[in-house]
């Protein structure tokens, strides 16, 4: 553990993967790992990239992020996949398009299931997150697959969250626009060789219009990523964001959020693994399946389980 | 509350209403509620209705209840819509589209917020399946935006699990394609008057061959759901997926597994509001928002916070 640790802050790459694996899989030793390298974490920018699927982000992130190592920047990037109900794992979509990324010394590459071990949310990301700071990277980009929770998650976790959505994506769209239009501080309009660039863009533009009092109102640039098209001015628009959270303090709150919630994510594990002890202790599903079809008071049964776990 | 209860049991939609809102909000007197309502429930048939955006799952959803009220059947439909971060609340989007059902006596339509209090699941949707089953519908039909967490929850809730898709969704669309094809016990690719709907049949069977021991091979039918067409042949699938349940006793589980679900959210549900008591005694997160930028030992924090809520 002891040679993990130093190998992982002297920017060995295996190490990283395999420090990572430790803490996204609770092995044995995460706690003591994640104490060690607590004095050296805390100094990468999160950006978080999310949209609909079919947008390209993959090919965006990776646009971006070939930018990026250009300038000198170590860069980690979590690709946060739906997780398979059956097998527990991660399902590998489209990640094949980042490999030319892979064998980049600069580029630190994972995938990770959109399930945690509560079943909720990704609760190992933040611990994640802190291994990658310990590795040295300047930016960590956190890319979530498709719409729903995932998205809302990823405005507690990010430091500037870039929406990317495409032109002419059809008016079912609009619900889920309006729920990222408001967790948003970039907006990218990839494949803008698409009919409906334009559309989209006044779209985009009338929702933000809506809000008078911005501090920082979100730019809206357009990109051709398999072209390479707009990468650029889509990083001006991240790194002018983060100039605006380092200048108004918000950078701070922003880590101490961050640091809040992976307390809170612990604190949820460890009541997790009580509850789970508690319900093998009284046989729980195997009591609800014998009083099947009669009326079974699970409001007074989980009163019981509350005063169990108290014990 | 006696009245409320008598008249939801006769079936008054007004009251209905009323106590979906009274479960949903977990207000004053839902545990008194459920537990009176709770001889009267059971006995509905529970329908998942999911897909990515933009497949036209809500036209779906309201010409197969159209056909089903027409057979007498009384139908509950809970639309659960992606929930605003900001305001808490769910963003209404095509639920417009229903609105020609609201006005039948037969139908009882409600939309939800998918983020429930404990910030993960909409963990008061099992509370408001009771409510409808007290009601009287003999189907609920819950469908759910998007792809992400939210399709893999509905397998949990549901007896019959039906993906809707659309011809020609792009490749990227294959990661969530295959995290969906576990679940599904009925496919529908509607929208089949458009490009590409053999491909995309072709390529669903496919992905159902690689499996050779199914116990219930899923259907796969073709709809217009704009123009009524393939409609029965989805609510035939439907129906048959639930006669294998019904003749292998396995519709007994999936009842059994709801109620081990929402004993499991009750107890959920209190210890977070057990947890919150003890985020505010100690200040939590004003203590971490002092101590950043030093290296704050949120691991020990944590184990403090479980300490506490013991007590």
């Amino acid at each position: 553990m002891d040679k993990l640790i130093k190998n992982l802050l002297q920017g060995s790459k295996k190490d990283c993967a395999r420090a990572i694996s430790i803490v996204e899989n609770r092995s044995k030793g995460y706690e003591r790992l994640l104490k060690e390298i607590l004095p050296y974490t805390g100094n990468s920018y999160i950006v978080g990239i999310t949209g609909p699927p079919g947008v390209g982000k993959s090919t965006f992130t990776k646009e971006v992020v070939k930018e990026m190592i250009k300038d000198g920047y170590s860069i980690g990037i979590i690709a946060i996949d739906p997780t398979s109900h059956f097998t527990k794992g991660a399902i590998l979509g489209d990640r094949i398009r980042m490999t030319e990324l892979t064998s980049n010394n600069k580029v630190f590459i994972r995938s990770m299931g959109s399930r945690g071990s509560l079943g909720g949310t990704t609760n190992s990301i933040l611990s994640v997150i802190k291994v990658l700071e310990a590795y040295g990277c300047d930016y960590i980009f956190i890319e979530t697959v498709g719409v729903g929770q995932s998205e809302v998650d990823i405005v507690n976790i990010s430091d500037t969250v870039a929406i990317v959505l495409m032109p002419g994506m059809g008016d079912d769209i609009q619900a889920i626009k309006a729920g990222i239009m408001e967790i948003a501080d970039i907006f990218v309009i990839n494949k803008a060789d698409k009919d409906g660039v334009s559309k989209t863009k006044t779209e985009i533009e009338n929702m933000l219009s809506f809000k008078n009092d911005w501090e920082f109102r979100p730019k809206v640039s357009l990109a051709i990523s398999n072209k390479g098209e707009g990468i650029n001015e889509a990083i001006d628009n991240i790194k002018s964001h983060k100039l605006f959270l380092e200048n108004t303090n918000k950078l701070m709150n922003k880590k101490a959020m961050r640091d809040y919630k992976e307390m809170d994510d612990f604190v949820h594990i460890k009541l997790e693994e009580m509850l789970n002890k508690v319900y093998k202790q009284i046989n729980i599903q195997e009591k609800i399946q014998q009083t099947e079809g009669s009326t079974l008071d699970i409001y007074t049964m989980a009163e019981d389980v509350i005063q169990s776990l108290k014990k």
